[in-house]
């Protein structure tokens, strides 16, 4: 292969560590479900239930769960790319993940939104990943 | 570490390129959720509708969810180990889900299937996945 | 960069064939979700029927999903620090959630908790990741 190796930085051990720190936010989320289950009296399986209380603790999780394959695949190339930079940014998604979800689960869907800025972090991590790919690639050089 | 140092090649670019169009294609078809819940008047936290023209937008995003963390993990498998043709069956990918949302979106579940080559994508990488495997532990060799 | 290069060992082969395999378990489980449709007459784009038979289904496999990128991440960071016994945790997680899966279709929800020893697998990938980080980060040293 005609490779250019590219080793994990010794600084790639912030980048799992807040991968873990996101995965513990989402047990999280998805734990207050299951609370959040027995208080509105939702029995499995049923997902969602006539009251939007409960489908806004649910709604909360699944967002979470669908923003979450995005997260991680963008936290690994920017992560191999900038480790410190990339867990800086997977900081600021989870704090804003935790966020979002407590104002999704006061029942008021439009106070999620003050969990917006998780999108700063995506979006530091985003830009990170395509200059890895075009430094890669020698279009871009630093 | 007895390691085998296995270098990303400078062609792993085009793979995390192909990888940043399948998130934006994602985002897309989640934004189409988001236009459509102002169309049919569908709110937060509903995430499904009496109207069925409505659940097949919610449909198309969420399926497209469902795929998405298989196609990431065999996507940066196979391209560690063929950069080029994992990059080129990730586009066959992003494009045929592209096509079955827009199928999916015309409110017949059925022209949704017209997206299915995508698969030929998925089965590239899934092939070329498990070629990886085999020639690291010396199973196959070319 | 001044990178510690962590080269991939040959027994990441095992790493990538387990994960083949529980790609295959959740299509497994998504495919029973199609007969569930035929049997419990379910059309498409309906996500749940009033028929908590056809949703125990559904949930199975929704519930691998929510699961599989936190899975999937663990054990590729778990893998490229102890291929074998990553690979190991990941056939555990595979078999439980077999087992959650069947437990599920069973109609009685309580059932799916069989599988709980999926969570066995998945601890086992969450410990080495972390050790895998704090080595990294010379925190702690074998």
């Amino acid at each position: 292969m005609d490779a250019t190796p590219i080793g994990l930085n010794a600084d790639f051990g912030y980048v799992i560590l807040v991968t873990i720190s996101a995965i513990i936010m989402s047990w999280k989320v998805g734990y207050q479900v299951v609370s959040a289950r027995k208080k509105f009296n939702v029995q499995y399986p049923k997902m969602y239930s006539e009251d939007d209380r409960f489908n806004c603790y649910q709604r909360a999780h699944q967002n979470t769960l669908e923003v979450f394959p995005i997260y991680l695949v963008l936290q690994i190339f920017s992560g191999i790319y900038a480790p410190r930079f990339s867990a800086v940014c997977g900081l600021i998604f989870v704090l804003g993940r935790l966020v979002y979800a407590a104002g999704y689960q006061s029942g008021d869907p439009k106070k999620r939104l003050y969990g917006t800025f998780a999108y700063i972090g995506i979006g530091g991590m985003f830009v990170c990943s395509v200059v890895f790919a075009l430094e890669l690639l020698q279009i871009m050089k630093w």
